[in-house]
């Protein structure tokens, strides 16, 4: 059930090794609105990178800029160690399609040594998964590919005017639709999985696109793989709107209450 | 006295535009243990940016991953436009040193147009400056030029055996130690300026260096230009230590109460 391999998330995130880049292809389970889902194109950067020969390490930190909408099809990465020392690795990717960048990525891979371990944040209370309802409002097909429920702050689309913004504040358990065993790629994604943080506060959709995401992983592989989970408890809300920019922060935990992940990202807007 | 040019940050921050890259130099002045003060190293990334004839708008983003130990002494700037679009620019920078890659960088641009604004967080209550003691107990090179104003979690690095790991929570008053007018230049460095957060929890010092440093700017230079501040209120906090890395989060605001730039970074640390 919880094979990795065969899961559309897998088929979605796969690459394949070239001459002198690798290559992918967009995947229609997991569209948006004028493109692939953000946390796709990122989980498959770093499938490249995890995937690459040269890796040592578990992922740190992973910084996507997404610099131009991604057509439809298929796309080259252009992989570059850029700098290795005895435990940690510099990369940088580059998505292009054609002679066009649609994507500009950062990565830090680390050998992480034990040391001492301390989770300064605390597990936030949240009503089990089995009481929790799906949301199921959303029939955009990326959305349709998790199964989000909502602890708190579930989204309004009604967009029925009122006084103040509303809250930006979320709290939700995420898995995939179909099952899949939480590990870094699924990480990744899931740090994009947020609905867009002015939808919340505006109670409407409207334009919005994810300018630069960062996520960092707190938990390496072995860590990730013995929590054996396949979902996460999400948190995320935002700081500010200003200008057509608005900021987003994000928390992933495993049910057991190890934080595995934290995100933030700067999201264009229109309103 | 807020004139910015002669200013020892602005002298430390200083790049030249040569033929097919940039160049800078360390400052002695803003030294920390094994290689310049990050905060300044990503400041002078920003500047060289901010200096480049093909640059429009302002800072939105900035990421910089710190690939290797940095030498006293130059170093070149590869810097590289990688998309640009109506209103957004994707940039990429390498710093090197001979053949080696100290750090690597992205950062977006962008003209920001007007739109709904809404500041979702709350400025926090802090003791005015006037009243907040400056902190003198450390006198590494960096530290000395900024003047540090804790109203909350001053460190405490009397390393004194203790039951529980302490908070890692500060809030402080950072200005420049001669006072310079905030900019997205000091914004920037002032983003990397909070004491490790390991220090805070263990109490102590340890190594420890940043591995990656993201910044979002939420005000444009007109914005930044009309809070008219030489300080900011700065918050941080940490979530998580875990095997050799932890995370630090922080928040930038004006006197006014205005949120100018909020930031995050993973961090080595051997403990």
């Amino acid at each position: 059930m919880l094979a990795n391999n065969r899961h559309l998330f897998d088929e979605a995130t796969r690459v394949t090794a070239g001459d002198s880049c690798w290559q992918g292809q967009t995947s229609d389970d997991y569209w948006a609105f004028v493109g692939p889902f953000g946390g796709v194109t990122a989980a498959t950067i770093l499938r490249a990178l995890i995937d690459h020969p040269q890796r040592t390490g578990d992922p740190l930190a992973l910084t996507v800029n997404f610099c131009a909408a991604i057509a439809q099809g298929a796309f080259d990465l252009d992989i570059r160690l850029v700098k290795a020392n005895r435990s940690t690795q510099h990369w940088s990717v580059e998505m292009t399609q054609g002679a066009e960048v649609a994507t500009l990525a950062t990565a830090v891979f680390a050998e992480r040594r034990p040391s001492w371990s301390h989770q300064q944040a605390k597990f936030p209370q949240a009503t089990p998964v089995e009481q929790t309802l799906p949301y199921t409002k959303v029939s955009i097909p990326w959305v349709k590919q998790y199964d989000f429920r909502f602890v708190e702050g579930e989204p309004d689309f009604s967009g029925r005017p009122q006084a103040a913004p509303a809250s930006t504040f979320s709290k939700l358990w995420i898995g995939d639709r179909i099952p899949r065993k939480i590990d870094a790629l699924s990480l990744m994604s899931m740090s994009d999985a947020f609905f867009g943080r002015a939808f919340h506060a505006r109670r409407e959709l409207m334009p919005f696109g994810t300018v630069s995401l960062t996520t960092y992983f707190h938990a390496d592989a072995d860590d990730i793989a013995a929590e054996d989970a396949s979902r996460v408890l999400a948190l995320a809300d935002a700081k500010i709107f200003h200008k057509s920019y608005g900021d987003q922060t994000g928390e992933l935990w495993s049910p057991n209450g190890r934080l595995l992940a934290t995100t933030t990202q700067i999201a264009y807007f229109k309103a």
